[in-house]
């Protein structure tokens, strides 16, 4: 079996985390200049490992094996949120070119065909998994249009400073691949608090949001008697209040929701806010819980706007995501690997965090490999994980791609 | 009597509002380029009008009277909120200059002493009056030191981009002033409901803040179960809401309070927010009722730090403002030529807002007049004022400095 390196994955792992470096995390996200300086280092590893790198009009850095047959495709997102961990879908990037570079350089795999990507904006700076509903052609133009991040800049505008607009974009052909591989650090604590080293995805949770706006008058908070006020965060207040009270009673036993994005304007302690939005995002692995929690979200909505004054209006976030399942054939390959590395010491679990293998598996079989989150910890500079299940986990996935990409082959 | 002269009035509050219009309102906080060019426009109009004029080294603008005697000192500020309405301060502002010049054109009062001011910073973009306080010496290093403003922008950065830093700063002599006028937009509808179209303000309530933050732990929104969430928004939220639904049960028939500015962080929808700031602001005419929000307010956030997780701190905002009575004898000048020029529209009231005669009445006896806002409607584009209100209060104004100049005299 091909056998990783363990001190260059590493090397390599702090390389890619000193782009965007910022104390123990990292600033990386999607399109920023440290981004696409990230892509191109990429491309250069990639293109050293023997494949054919190139950058796509969207970001998405691939690397395509010159070898014949169907080729697996293996990776992560190189991206990360505004305050970002170090790990998260670089992790999985860099296994990828380990993978790509372990197999190469053994006499028994190295005419296996093994593709490797790095996606784009997997963190939602604009549209979550982009790169990866770009590949499968799920990105339309009415997503595109008008995207914008949290500053208010465009996707148009994202694109052009990256010297990406109109660049062409690669799609995704079903027939030139076995499957999808994806391996990342677990972000939850399932793993680290049962003590476990690996976790194989059984299915990924789906995921949905809403945006309420909340439309009051601006006035003076002085003046302005507490009787005559329309004031927009009051009511976002009393709604995410109410939706944390409420949805505790209907939910169901790994069912999460999160209000971690508003705006008040104009946010002056002098002002009484005439307007303000709130992001509700929840998450269920059944399409059927998702809907329970629409539902009551929308009716909080509506009995505030029965008492009239501030006017809440609710829309549909821009991409929503159902439920998916992981591959059983490509699982089984994970599986077989993780229990020859690490017997007992491995674990099927469920991702409550979305991954483009989400995305991609709507085209193609896809599997994912989890590593453990120190104390659960991701999404934070804090976030981080041991060397030793670092290099354990590339390993494993070495030994699932080699062992599916002969199995596709015999 | 003084006449103004209404065309040249209504001009030059036109072409005040000109500077860093936006649509029907007004941008120009304090120390920003268009405040300082709005102040050394206003500076060369004192000069025509035969004041030496100043600015000094926190932005005030002075036109001293060469006149002998003790004199009268009217004005406001021209600063504006971040989406300020057009009138606000500088309805006083201008008023103070036409004031001087109707004063200076009449045989019979031209030689009455009357310095006029545009005082800085009254819209706490980094401290709530300031200019004023500035003026008569209650400007603390202690409150100068880490003042920013909500971009996170530092008073003494300010002060060098307006090329003030180091330039002398004003002091006002107890000795050379009979007291303060100042003319304000109302700001509520109290005018406005009654029909009435002057007000002669009898005191002016007092404001305090408190800024709450919360401390959790920024993480995953996929991956954290709720029962593991340390949610620093879920925390603001509860804060909040509570008391907007307590503060009613022991609150004034005229106490306000706002919570209209905060803060999360990332502010992302697909991170639970590790860190959250929320200011608390409440206004009331008695100090007694300002003590029971102060505690309330404190009971809550102790009640939900008893409970563990999010750490919830209080702490009292920069610069509380107790309630101030308006002198008497001031007041009498303006009842009086408001019922002059309008026999029965007028009225005495309570001033809801905060504003610069209540620092200055800690020096100098200070009075205020009112005209209506339409809708009470204020810190907003959409502010605005009758035009025939807006003469009307500028005369009244300058009969009551006459009157008053000249009785300081006899």
């Amino acid at each position: 079996m091909p056998r990783i390196d363990p001190e260059r994955l590493l090397a390599d792992l702090r390389t890619l985390r000193s782009i965007g470096a910022h104390g123990m995390g990292v600033v990386r996200p999607a399109f920023s200049a440290k981004d696409m300086e990230a892509r191109r280092w990429l491309a250069a590893r990639y293109a050293e490992a023997g494949l054919d790198a190139s950058i796509d009009g969207v970001g998405n850095v691939l690397g395509r094996s010159r070898k014949t047959g169907k080729a697996l495709l293996v990776g992560s997102h190189s991206d990360t949120q505004p305050t970002g961990g170090w790990l998260d879908g670089a992790l999985g990037v860099v296994y990828a070119l380990e993978v790509a570079r372990a197999l190469g350089a053994d006499g028994a795999t190295r005419e296996l065909p093994v593709d490797i990507v790095s996606l784009q904006d997997e963190e939602a700076r604009f549209i979550g998994c982009l790169g990866s509903r770009s590949l499968i052609g799920a990105l339309t133009p009415e997503m595109e249009q008008g995207a914008t991040d949290r500053d208010g800049v465009t996707l148009a505008a994202a694109l052009r400073q990256a010297g990406l607009a109109g660049e062409p974009r690669l799609r995704l052909s079903r027939e030139r691949y076995v499957g999808f591989f994806e391996a990342h650090i677990e972000q939850g604590s399932t793993l680290d608090d049962s003590g476990k080293r690996l976790g194989v995805v059984t299915r990924i949770v789906g995921l949905r949001g809403l945006r309420f706006t909340f439309r009051g008058q601006q006035n003076h908070a002085g003046t302005t008697m507490m009787a005559r006020r329309q004031d927009a965060a009051t009511a976002l207040y009393e709604l995410a209040h109410r939706i944390n009270q409420e949805f505790p009673k209907v939910a169901g036993e790994r069912s999460v929701w999160t209000l971690g994005r508003l705006k008040i304007e104009p946010n002056a302690a002098s002002i009484v806010p005439g307007y303000a939005e709130l992001d509700l995002q929840f998450r269920d692995a059944e399409e059927t819980q998702l809907d329970i929690f629409t539902g009551l979200a929308q009716r909080i909505a509506a009995e505030m706007n029965a008492r009239g004054g501030v006017r809440i209006e609710a829309t549909a976030a821009r991409a929503p995501i159902a439920p998916t399942q992981m591959d059983a054939g490509l699982r089984a390959h994970l599986e077989a690997a993780a229990q020859r590395h690490a017997p007992g010491a491995w674990l099927q679990l469920p991702s409550g965090a979305f991954h483009d293998a989400g995305i991609l598996s709507a085209l193609l079989p896809a599997a994912m490999l989890f590593i453990p989150s120190i104390g659960g910890i991701s999404h934070d500079f804090a976030e981080d994980s041991r060397e030793d299940d670092i290099v354990l986990g590339c390993q494993v996935l070495a030994d699932a791609v080699a062992d599916c990409a002969a199995a596709a082959r015999s």
